[in-house]
């Protein structure tokens, strides 16, 4: 990748990593929230799927290497501080960017004061094994 | 409010601030992302107005107190994992989220390795005073 574009992202103020928000490019729905720091942005760069930065694993996370959910990306973009990124991407897989089994991580609203899931399960995350999800308390997982 | 629902969110990761993403409720631009307290969130649920927490000021931060530019809460998102919030939002004023007079904060996207300037401008912020924009380095403003 051209070296410059990871040059004017500003990792500094998370200790190295920025937040990353996902988002389907076919119907616009926020999908998720995770985090990179500069490897992982440059590997997302470099072969067009998304890599995050897994807080609770403390490594590279390849969305999608154990259900094969990953994620195509469309297009990338930088905030105005070039502290935030927003990745467009096309959902593989079952579609189901959240390691619960929905569409998006995003899967409860407020209704009358309280949070109730509002969306259906694209598939059941036990179809991906035992210890799927299990092991990232901290973020929606792969 | 109901007070459950703030006891709902995770607010014990980032030092009692979760991040917020805000997207436009017409569109589904994702418009910028900001963060919460959980008084700005309690704040945003019992007014229906975004507040954020400015962790540059270190205050409560009303978005478009000073522009005009502020947000009516369409719908409010919990992810996964409690510890993020996605507001889906009518944009007021000058429909202008970013403090440089964009649409979005997200207004640069990466073209052939570097990132370029894709959106208009809607308005020139000095329109708002020349202090305006100057006092939050690390976010979007009002």
């Amino acid at each position: 990748m051209d070296q410059s574009a990871a040059d004017r992202v500003d990792f500094s103020k998370g200790d190295g990593i920025i937040p990353v928000v996902t988002q389907d490019f076919s119907n616009g729905r926020v999908l998720m929230v995770a985090y990179m720091n500069r490897e992982a942005f440059e590997e997302t760069v470099r072969t067009g799927r998304a890599c995050y930065f897994s807080r609770s694993r403390n490594r590279l996370w390849r969305k999608g290497e154990e259900s094969g959910n990953f994620q195509t990306v469309r297009e990338i973009r930088l905030d105005c501080d070039a502290d935030t990124i927003l990745l467009r991407v096309d959902q593989n897989g079952d579609r189901a960017a959240c390691h619960e089994g929905y569409e998006s991580c995003f899967f409860r609203a407020l209704a009358d004061g309280a949070w109730s899931v509002s969306d259906e399960r694209r598939v059941d995350p036990a179809k991906y094994g035992a210890s799927y999800g299990h092991h990232q308390p901290a973020k929606a997982d792969a």
